[in-house]
């Protein structure tokens, strides 16, 4: 529909304008989309001036725009993601409660791990991850996990890509993460000692669906040299307790 | 850009179609899409093919399909509804382990109530109330809460507006209504006893910015009759708390 003259939809320009906005650049100019997604000005312009008629886009009191509310409300309200979230949510409070450190939930999406929530108290530690940011499959515990139990099809895929290292300790040679991968589905859990930040360990196991497919991860962050005992008990009752709240487990 | 016969944008067509998703209806069919929007069955199936392609909708193992994740990351994560939340989080979870009833955070939004987070306990009792949901501004607290503290001239529109009645105990008649609203502002919080459910009662406090503008309602949904103190106590600490963490108040 729609298509200009080199071909992309008007829904492609829509995304490649949305996809301008990240966790740390919530506020630009139309002037500044433009250059961002390589539109021409006037279509750059234009195209937010629909976005934020329609209430996807809200202005600032300057000349800024952001994403508005109308577009979180009608992309949250009836998605998947929410309902894990929202299933998820006591059990993973309640491991926040008692190991009092970062506790994630993460599912598999365009391979790489996306974080649908992060419950944090004020005594958690570092942590790099944010709600409805990303992390590479190879690197973050939750990510091992989904790659671990990913078809085979995407675990070749992720592995001939370019596995990045972002400490010394993340695994990039593919035979050794494929020796992890084999490690995890023995143990029924991640750990990710250091491979994403120094200071840290990631830990994470499962959440199944009724066939057994694994659906998402749960994860805490712990200081690294943490003893990682606790958090895995809670992290397995937690899994096993959501199972049981989606009906997906007696 | 881009403009139909009937001169609606193509982003307001994509509107319409996001907007025919509700949480009770996460998956349908191009055609089905197609009748509720009442778009031409062609265009309904271009645009969602469209949608689909850009990873805003996903496509079922029947024929439907559903809001897709990559919409929920883009509208989340640069949003100031996620940056609200995150603060108000670790408070929120506080209220809700020491109250141990639903406890919520709201926001104005197109004269409703917006919910941007809704946190349960296994005890906690009926509750109306869904993340991305909307109330009524005159039936619920925290809609209360976010029409006293409004502008007048928003305050005014609402009130010439239909007071719709949820229960009995709704107030519908306008000069009623701007008596409560006054008792709101000198309280310095809401009460909604039965005003939504017969069975419950809606308490909420505001939220301010640096200017001391109200920018969202804290609340928690208490057994109708239960006193009201303890969850007041908590709700006006972690208002103040979130208000610290934003950086709004020292």
């Amino acid at each position: 529909m729609a298509n200009s003259p080199t071909g992309d939809s008007v829904t492609d320009r829509l995304v490649r304008v949305l996809e301008t906005f990240t966790p740390t650049r919530t506020v630009q100019t139309a002037a500044e989309i433009g250059r961002r997604t390589g539109l021409p000005s006037s279509t750059a312009h234009r195209i937010v001036g629909d976005l934020v008629e329609a209430g996807l886009l809200e202005r600032d009191e300057d000349r800024g725009v952001r994403i508005g509310m109308r577009l979180w409300e009608l992309a949250t309200r009836s998605s998947h993601a929410l309902r894990l979230r929202q299933a998820t949510m006591p059990f993973m409070e309640r491991v926040q409660a008692r190991v009092q450190e970062h506790t994630q939930l993460a599912i598999l999406e365009q391979d790489e791990a996306l974080f649908l929530e992060r419950l944090s108290g004020p005594r958690s530690g570092a942590n790099i991850t944010r709600v409805a940011g990303r992390l590479p499959l190879h690197a973050s515990s939750s990510g091992l996990v989904l790659l671990a139990y990913a078809d085979a099809e995407l675990r070749d895929r992720v592995l001939a890509g370019r596995l990045v290292p972002l400490t010394r300790a993340t695994l990039v040679d593919p035979s050794a993460v494929r020796r992890k991968l084999a490690e995890i589905r023995t143990l029924g859990h991640a750990m990710a000692p250091g491979y994403i930040e120094d200071v840290s360990t990631g830990v994470a196991v499962p959440i199944r669906d009724e066939t057994g497919t694994v659906i998402a991860a749960l994860s805490v962050v712990l200081p690294h040299g943490t003893p990682t005992e606790f958090a895995l008990v809670e992290l397995h009752r937690a899994a096993r307790d959501t199972e049981r709240a989606l009906g997906y487990r007696r």
